[in-house]
Parts: C-alpha cells; structure tokens; sequence
C-alpha cells in the first residue's frame, strides 16, 4: 500500500449526492485499492453535524484505506492540501428565485472556493464541479485561482456522457463498453448537444439506426432531460448516477482513458472547435499523464456547428451575468 | 470477462440502503471486476415505479457489467435463478404497532421470499438477510426453504462487527486494517454482544487499553446502539454503512475471507458454544471454499457465557413468538 494518502475534499458534504459519493471514495473505487485517503467534508454550517452523521458512517464500514476524516465549514480548512476535489455543494434555485440571485448566491460560493484552492490546495489540484450550474460555477472558481493550471478545473459532463452511451446501447442493441467515440457539447443544461456523428461500436462506425429524426427529436431531448425524467420517475433528483459520473471523470483523469477511446469533460477551453476561450465547455478529451487534452481533427457539419454555438451562446450569456454582477472581473 | 452473469436480486429496491448497495453491486464491488450481474429488483406494488427510477439511474452509468435490470413485485420472477439475495426490505415498525404486529407482517413477507428462493433460485445461492429483525426473517425465509443448506440463509451482523472494528481501532489508535478477532455473538439487536476477548493487533493479543469497565459501560453499548446514534446525529438512519456491510459479507462469502482471520456472520446455529440450533445466530466464522465455517475451539468465561446466553435467549423468544403466531412449524 501506498504511505501517502491523497487528500480528496467534497463540498456539500452532507448533501444526496456527496452520500453516493463518498463511500465510493473510501472503497479506493476513485484512486485505486492501494491508495489511502483522507477525506475532508465541507458544507454550510447548519449542515456540518449532518455531515459528522456521514463521517460517522464512513467510519463504521472499517475500510482499511481511510486515513482520516475532518468537518469543517471553512474552505481554507477543507482545501488545504487537496489533491482532488469534488465541488458538490451548491445553492439550488429555490421558489420564486430570480437567475441573478441563483448566480450571485453560487458565485459567491465558488468565488471563495476557488480562492482558497489557489492558496491551500497541493500543486496537482484535480477539480471536478457537480454542483449546478455547474459549468459556470467552474468557471467563475477558475477565474479565482489564478495560479492553479486552467486545465485543473472541469465541470462534470460526464453523467450526460454516460446517459447518452446508455441510450444508444438500447437503441442498438449493443453493449455500452463497445461504444466510443460520444461527446457531449457545450453547457450542462437544456441546451446541451450529445453527438453522435463519431460514434463507433467495436471500433467500426456506426450508421444504421440513429436516423436524423430520432436523433433530434428523441435521443437529444432525452438525454438532456433526464434528469427531470429520473426525478418524475423516482420521486427523488438523480444522486447515485451523478456521484457514479463524478468517480469515472476523476479516476480517468488519475488513471488515463483506455485505448484510444474519449469521454466527455467540461474544462476552460483553449477555443477548439469555435467555442469561446476561457469559458467552461463541454469537449471531446482523452486523458494522458495525468492531464486532459481534447481531442482534435474532428470535422463539424451545419448541424453540429449550430447545436454547439447554441449551447456557447448560453454559456458566455451565463459568464457575462457572473461579470455584470461583479463575481468576476 | 466471464460470460456467465451472476444473478444477484435486491429487495426493497426503492429504499435508502437498495440505493447505496445497488450502484456498488454494479461496479464490480462485490463479485469482481469481471464477472457481469444480471440486477433482480423486488419492492410492493407501490413502490415499483420507484424502483424503475433506480434501474434507471443504473443505466445512466452505463456500467459495462451490468448485464440486466428486471423490476418485479413478484417473488417468484424475482428469484428465479438468482446466485445472490440481499433482502432488504422489510415492515418498519410504525408507531403505536405491536411487536406481533411487526412479526406477522415481516413473517409473512420472509415467508414468501423463502418459499420463493426454495422453488426457484439458482443451486448456489447464497442469501443475506439486512431487513430487521433480520436475523428472525433469515430464520423465517430458512424454515421455508427446506431444500436450501441451512448455511445459504443468513443475516447481517457485519454491519455490527464494522462498528465493533472502528470503535477498537480509534480506542487504541490502530488501523483498522491491523485487527482481527472480533466477533459479535447473538443478535442484531440490543442484546447483541460485541465481544473483544480473541483480538488480536498486527497477529499479537491486544490486552492493554480495553479495561473491563470501558468494555461493558462504553464499547458494548456504543456498538448495540449505534444505529440510533446515526439516526440523532445525520438526521437519517444508517443506509450506506449497512450497504457496506452487506457487500463486505457478500464478497468475503464467494472470494473467501483473507488468511486466518474471521468476521462475525449471523447464521443457523449448529449448537457451537452452547447456543441453540436452528436460530439465526452471529457467530465468529471464516470463508472457505464459498462456505461459512464456524471458528471452533474458542474458550469462553463466565461473562461472556452470560452475554451470549441473553441475546440467544432474545432469539429464541422471537422463533417462539413466530412460531406462535403460525408463521413457521
């Protein structure tokens, strides 16, 4: 077994998702069965005995690979020396509330969490941001951690990745691990654009089955939808399936991508693919030494090329409210 | 990959402890990381819409061991074949119900499940009971499935048995990974008796730090009551620590238990240390060869003699008032 422990922070510590998540996390399903951890468990003050209940529950499985536990309401405390972070904690948009108050009360959340990344985190900060909206609150902790690699910053799209590869497999029939070659374009919202214009099977592409039709009138609603369709369905918002999505993006990003195959990760992009430099996109990416790097050469159509600008234009509508309401500059 | 899928069923799949047990069973946790699972997911009527929810955030992480998800309120669908059942669900006692209230609806639902498993599950099926009184509804679902081993049917003390570990590795600052010789004789119940006279740090007896008064006025309670401490402090019981303990049990059961050391496993009795054949009992038990073997040639004292006798005697009230209620011969 490995002496040093990774230091893996989760926000929203006492929240469905984080409970999902965690028990995954000390079971070395993240970082491997010979990495010991040590969890730091962040959430809002009127939150933190909850969040000592679910400690305690980490506590009572015995799971050699726990190396400790802290609480805290205090992100200097909870990021201090992170190696990994889950930023799960976010304000939800409650009755009667107006976007600029959803995106001031998150801004504020993740501005200071991001500047406290930048100052406490360990030098190899690996940041996954589930808390929604995600995208932008990703992006306004990037812009607050100036000397923290843009690339360490990404914004969990890889549970629409998943719910896309799984609606295919139904429609073709065909095991989920033989499908490659999905991407989920742009924002983690309504607007977002699952593709299938390189999906392989087995290494071949795949043309027959997936007409236009479906495609746009199905496939695509279905996927962005789905989580209004699991809350209809189950009584209760998706919490397993997003920590299952937010386990497979960090430990791809610790372990690399198998093959030559890709997934999805919303990261600040470089301008690839015409989208807007700096803003948290969703984007083709391999994961190689540690890092992510976005696939390249794709050819885009008129199709293509009007669903991803759609869903850009939202994204940078999202970054000048974050810039209007002074969360950044 | 194996091509034969284990058929694993899960009752009370809409519930908090199916949630956090399901998604762990589909990663690989319990029977490896290359042997699919065919998921048999039972619940009432009203809940099976609840429980499509559930198969549908499954799917959504497009797991590629999972080889099916069927969704039944029919025992008998939801047994055919299974290798594997974790029977969680069960009748919560509800407010102002009596306890042969609480037998009889339980009873009758263990009943049918034993039935149903003695009819149709697979040859090796190996059962564990969670839902309380669990060990009670192992001995009910036992008593009806006469063609089943007696050593298929079991109940989860490994839950307590966890507890029991990491009181002892925080009491005496060790890791949990470094003690063995733990066992939690009798019941999951109050009366359970969570018994340190065998343990053993790194392979060597532990004697200091374990003052008879702290054992009996602090550990023993602690452990017996520490469900209801989850419940004050997180607000809610405790569902992914017991789904941990049901995949711990489980995977030790088909992969064996490491070396020499011993778990507490809850199962018939067959008399071993005086306590009474038949019933449900939490035993010190090893792995072997896919079977529970009972650890033998353990001396007791007269302290211990007395714990074990009162929550033996706990269960044997529970099979007579089952018996009387006509829910068994």
């Amino acid at each position: 077994m490995s002496t040093t422990p990774v230091t893996v922070t989760v926000t929203g510590a006492a929240g469905k998702i984080a409970y999902s998540l965690l028990f995954r996390l000390a079971s070395g399903l993240v970082f491997g069965p010979d990495t010991p951890v040590r969890l730091r468990l962040l959430d809002i003050p009127s939150a933190v005995v909850a969040a000592e209940g679910v400690a305690m529950e980490i506590e009572d499985c015995a799971l050699p690979l726990v190396a400790g536990i802290d609480i805290t309401d205090d992100p200097v405390a909870a990021f201090d020396g992170a190696n990994a972070a889950f930023l799960v904690g976010a304000k939800p948009r409650g009755k009667g509330m107006e976007r600029a108050d959803l995106l001031t009360a998150n801004g504020a959340i993740f501005r200071d969490q991001g500047r406290a990344i930048n100052e406490h985190a360990a030098d190899d900060v690996r940041v996954v941001v589930v808390g929604n909206p995600a995208n932008t609150n990703a992006y306004i902790a990037h812009r607050h951690a100036p000397d923290v690699p843009a690339g360490r910053f990404t914004a969990l799209m890889r549970l629409d990745h998943n719910r896309a590869l799984s609606q295919l497999a139904t429609r073709l029939g065909a095991p989920v691990a033989e499908l490659d070659g999905v991407v989920v374009w742009g924002n983690h919202s309504a607007t977002q654009f699952p593709d299938v214009s390189y999906l392989t099977r087995a290494g071949r592409p795949v043309t027959a089955g997936l007409d236009h039709e479906w495609l746009v009138d199905t496939f695509i609603p279905r996927v962005a939808g789905r989580g209004a369709e699991i809350i209809s369905v189950r009584g209760s918002s998706s919490a397993a399936s997003a920590a299952g999505a937010a386990v497979d993006q960090m430990r791809d990003w610790v372990f690399g991508t198998p093959g030559d195959s890709w997934t999805t990760v919303a990261l600040p992009s470089e301008g690839q693919y015409g989208t807007v430099p700096g803003v948290v996109t969703g984007l083709p990416c391999r994961s190689r030494g540690g890092d992510w790097e976005v696939v390249d050469g794709l050819e885009l159509d008129e199709f293509q090329r009007a669903r991803i600008d759609a869903s850009v234009a939202e994204l940078v509508e999202e970054r000048d409210a974050v810039r209007g309401l002074g969360l950044i500059d």
